[in-house]
């Protein structure tokens, strides 16, 4: 562990809600291993960790139908914001109390109490708590959310732009993205059996990759803008690696400080 | 409705909950009746509303075992502080679900996320989101809940002190304070068969109140912190009234405009 002690982990919404029959029910399986894992590297080095985790089932399906991410439209997108909040709650009361079984101090860090957004993107948001949280050794768990908007009215706030907000003004040993695709491909590894997986992008392909972008990286849903708030986080310093937390122990192994796991993405 | 159309309604924490066994359960009965009725009122007047309940016996005991509201003594008292956020959590999540059955677009905004405390007071607190929230026609949440302070390290914000801070703020018609005695008596109703009703506290006899407080007033655990809060609001321009939402349609006359149902707080 170099810099200091604090790793930051986003776990896909995908991984932990049943997306294969697209159900707003949560994959109990994944979320119980996932939260074993953690406890388990957690106990062995002793490291702070924040926990973002992505909406999945419970979120996407309505957020999509009401347009919610882009703003203000009509009044029957209130009845949906209700809902898509109460939704979300659901979802990470279920992560809460699956973490907590394995005595990881878990506590919500609902953000859309605390921070507003402007066309889409943070403006002013405060950590203040945040840290607090950490020093009192509680492990804060944040998750894509609808927030209150300046200029929209509201908009979402992607799980993975939370982890880019956090990540640029805390200082972060490692940044984790469990996915459930085994990194950044050349091509769709859906659709083609060449594909082959890009174990680093760097200061030599990272702009290739920002062109190819809508192209050939998004494998799946959410891949592009999940790389684009990657790659601005290379470029401000802070290295991440795009894992599958599917597949067992790869993210034990990961938050253990093992690299190589995935895609990394760096500058240098 | 004068001033505005805003009401503040407090749903003691007593009532939603199994406070005849002290078990962390819904009083399910009590919880859909007080939705029903908001949801008619509403319905009729058309006013805006934040509701603020309380922990009831998902809180107080835990709360008060690890003396969380006394700030950090000891580590044990961490796990207490993750074990209370999930609990409330639960709590919360089921009025905004009976809530919503009714009809009303209710939003949670967890204040824990959002404002800090000193010494166990409020210092600074934006309401900027909550005023989102209205403009949008969403009914926003609050709950007693467990904050950062910055003296103590944590401390228990009340929904008594929660409600005198949001009257302060905002423009608010009117102050219900819904719990299960039928207002503040001379003496403790529970004991004493003689105990008579206070219609009106005001200029005249407020500071009898204050100075007999403790004893003759404090029918009911919190009733003394209760009664202090709304002096002060009464002291800061708006009135109150504490009414007993156990008993049917006393709510509802109550967000309709009727007045002497239980207690009223005012200065003049």
């Amino acid at each position: 562990m170099k810099k200091n002690n604090l790793i930051i982990l986003k776990i896909g919404g995908s991984v932990i809600t049943d997306k294969e029959h697209n159900r707003k029910r949560i994959n109990k399986k994944n979320l119980k291993r996932i939260a074993k894992e953690i406890a388990q590297a957690k106990n062995k080095n002793g490291f702070s960790l924040i926990i973002v985790h992505g909406a999945g089932t419970f979120g996407h399906k309505i957020a999509k139908k009401f347009n919610l991410h882009q703003g203000y439209k009509n009044n029957l997108q209130i009845k949906a914001i209700s809902d898509l909040c109460l939704d979300l709650k659901k979802l990470n009361i279920e992560v809460i109390k699956y973490l907590k079984k394995e005595g990881i101090e878990a506590i919500t860090f609902k953000q859309s109490s605390a921070w507003q957004l402007s066309n889409g993107r943070l403006e002013n948001y405060n950590l203040e708590i945040i840290r607090n949280y950490l020093s009192l050794n509680l492990t804060p768990v944040l998750f894509g959310d609808i927030l209150v908007d300046k200029k929209l009215k509201f908009s979402i706030l992607s799980g993975d732009q939370i982890i880019y907000r956090l990540a640029k003004k805390l200082t972060v040993n490692k940044v984790i993205v469990g996915t459930d695709i085994d990194g950044i491909f050349n091509c769709n590894p859906k659709t083609n059996k060449r594909a082959k997986l890009i174990k680093k992008v760097n200061g030599k392909n990272i702009n290739n990759f920002l062109i190819e972008n809508s192209t050939s990286i998004d494998v799946t849903r959410g891949m592009n803008g999940k790389v684009c708030e990657l790659i601005n986080l290379a470029k401000s310093g802070t290295e991440s690696e795009i894992i599958n937390i599917t597949k067992s122990n790869i993210l034990k192994k990961a938050l253990l400080g093992q690299n190589g796991l995935g895609t990394i993405i760096k500058t240098n």
